[in-house]
């Protein structure tokens, strides 16, 4: 291969890839924020502009596929080469920030364009992927840009409807995507080396850490669900203390316990209770029914699971040291996506030789790269971001993004070398 | 004194007197249940019943007050006499049972009625109040007919505007009360001997001693008022355990505190959380913020103070130990009316007297008597009652009523004695 040419700052440049994010928040549906729900008209003018930057940047084949993902080509040195696969989405939630998301496109598309301007081929093509369908906000179904590429994407998604009544296969046709190649969006696993995507962290480890850059480990196997307490209701003037079942208490006693065993394994598990609803509940009234939300993430499968039985034999134990009933209701379960080893250390190796601390983590939130879970290698770096993510006030540093940039730009060189060696 | 006659089951019988608030309960504003807000045209209805009654039982003094309030004199058997009240109200709460209040009056009425039909006059005049102002549904002020036989009445609450924007005074206009005569309703502690009330417990207190009768010790004192908790919001898959300041975990530690505190003092002290909401809650949202009401009452003044300076005590250590702050709004407080000893103490006979166990209880509910606190002597009959109260299933038995309609006619005789030995 040939040797590495210096890195001109100009493609990988922060403050440039800053500006970026600000040109596409200005994209958006409602004035004077960034909304920008999936296959909307902002999302349609965002594409267009993702699409030109993509050309721009050396990518001959861009089109947008079935779903509304936008991909843009960069063709290999070789005839019959090995695809890598980069991407995150560009469709937003309400009030968004500017960089969940959008971050990962511009910075996969700067990688490449470095390679472009110095006029440098790899053993392998890159696509990157601009997805269309990641924050589920609009339709209760969601991922379905990435699931269509992984050869997930269920059929049933195109008869979502939006609150508005459009079905998911209208929006994608007002979006101009062509529904009728969505055979054509999986990539074949024998062909593609791998998928990777750049993402701000949307949590406080890095920026407690110190840390610009963190290497996922892999995406949290999620369980959500509710719990319901019934007790006895009555007056909280006439009911004595010793006579009561208190389903707020009893809920109160529970909700320590979920926190209690989220601490009890605190590295690689979260627990949390997030809604909580009193039926009937008035200031003198003691009550006699509660529901609480249950939301348990982990890594590992085994611990969620774990976790929850706990958590199950605690309020069990409660409710009848108290005298009132428990009920679980946990019906939704994602399994955990660890990134690929080789993969990862390669993402490892790139962010030391940038001199900065290496800080591994699991992501708690989903992502478009759990999709491709039992499909293909899959690995993912994180941005530092402040004030968490799904509000106006995320935030991203230039030099940061600028070192992101670097780093992709390096584990596309490295896997090159990689793919060469084999 | 006259020999005291054998009672005549006649107008002291328990079923007799159960048709009597089973066709009180028919006047009604909604039809299939009973809500007869104050000064409805259902109330109006009621009125004019409670009215015939009163003068079928032999008062010859029936009118309305300035307030709404029926009252029935049946007099003295001498001059310049003293008065003893004796009350309960016949507004009620929405979907209300039909003991609540109406019990009070309809045993009252029948209590004179036994003495009109034996032909028999005490040395003091019994005045029978059917209040109008109890529930406090309709308007924010309430006890307002009661508070003006007190001396107590604020003008302010003619002003009160209901729901419909009607006022109290327009309302009490349509009712047919006489406002301009305020300033009579007032009786002269120096003529009146006391006020005594019958009412249902509205607890299980008497329930779960199997006692049919209770002798108040007096009407609890209350502070209610609001605690709200800030914490951190976070995403409840991306911010760790360690680095949480959750609002409803911490408000779950005070809500078991303030259990606790009721607990410690249990048979003097009730301490409740009866609302709680979580501000911007959502399943994937690690809480950061959390109101919760409180709701203290205890017999002992000093005790109630005592116990919410050590509730906000610990919650405030709660809140330094998880890094989050309390803010404590406890805005309404009411003393509490002990019940006068001597009334208490022939109470306390008289269902001695009838060979059913004797148990005495504070009400943890307010009444009409309350008002009377600083003014008259006060003494109140508590009934057992099934399914507590402000709810259609709230049930005192016939058997029950018998015994108190009995026991207040006892009461009747022995004030008697009292008052002809004095």
């Amino acid at each position: 291969m040939p040797a590495a040419a210096p890195i001109d700052p100009a493609p990988l440049d922060g403050a440039t890839l800053t500006e970026r994010l600000k040109e596409l928040a200005a994209f958006s549906d409602v004035p004077g924020e960034l909304t920008r729900l999936t296959l909307s008209p902002a999302h349609k003018r965002a594409a267009a502009q993702v699409s030109f930057w993509m050309r721009q940047a050396g990518m001959s084949q861009v089109h947008m596929d079935a779903t509304g993902t936008i991909t843009g080509r960069y063709a290999a040195d070789r005839e019959n080469a090995k695809t890598l696969l980069v991407g995150s989405h560009i469709d937003t939630v309400r009030n968004a920030g500017i960089y969940d998301g959008n971050l990962g496109v511009v910075v996969a598309i700067a990688a490449v364009e470095e390679l472009s301007r110095q006029g440098r081929r790899l053993p392998f093509a890159i696509e990157v992927a601009a997805f269309a369908d990641e924050e589920g906000v609009r339709f209760l179904s969601t991922l379905t840009s990435s699931k269509a590429m992984a050869g997930l994407f269920d059929p049933s998604a195109l008869d979502d409807m939006d609150a508005q009544g459009i079905s998911r296969a209208e929006a994608l046709k007002s979006f101009g995507a062509p529904v009728e190649t969505l055979a054509e969006c999986r990539r074949d696993p024998a062909t593609t080396l791998g998928y990777v995507e750049v993402h701000i962290e949307q949590g406080p480890v890095l920026e407690a850490a110190g840390a610009p850059l963190g290497i996922v480990t892999g995406i949290a196997g999620a369980s959500r669900g509710h719990v319901r307490v019934r007790g006895q209701a009555g007056h909280s003037g006439t009911l004595p203390m010793p006579m009561r079942h208190d389903a707020l208490a009893a809920a109160a006693e529970m909700i320590l316990a979920v926190e209690a065993r989220g601490r009890a394994d605190a590295d690689t598990l979260v627990t949390t209770v997030g809604t909580l609803l009193v039926g009937g509940g008035a200031v003198n009234v003691v009550p006699g029914e509660v529901q609480f939300s249950l939301d348990i993430r982990s890594l590992s499968d085994a611990l969620r699971a774990r976790a929850i039985a706990d958590i199950e034999e605690a309020a069990r134990a409660i409710a009848a040291h108290r005298g009132v009933q428990v009920t679980f209701d946990m019906r939704h379960h994602v399994p955990a996506a660890l990134c690929h080893g080789p993969l990862k250390d390669r993402m490892a190796e790139v962010v030391e030789d940038l001199g900065v601390p290496l800080v591994r983590l699991p992501s708690g939130a989903g992502h478009d790269a759990m999709v491709f879970r039992d499909v293909l290698p899959m690995a993912m770096l994180f941005v530092r971001s402040e004030n968490g993510s799904h509000n106006p006030r995320e935030y991203a540093s230039p030099a940061d993004i600028g070192l992101a940039a670097r780093a992709l730009y390096a584990f596309f060189l490295k896997t090159a070398e990689a793919t060469t060696d084999a």
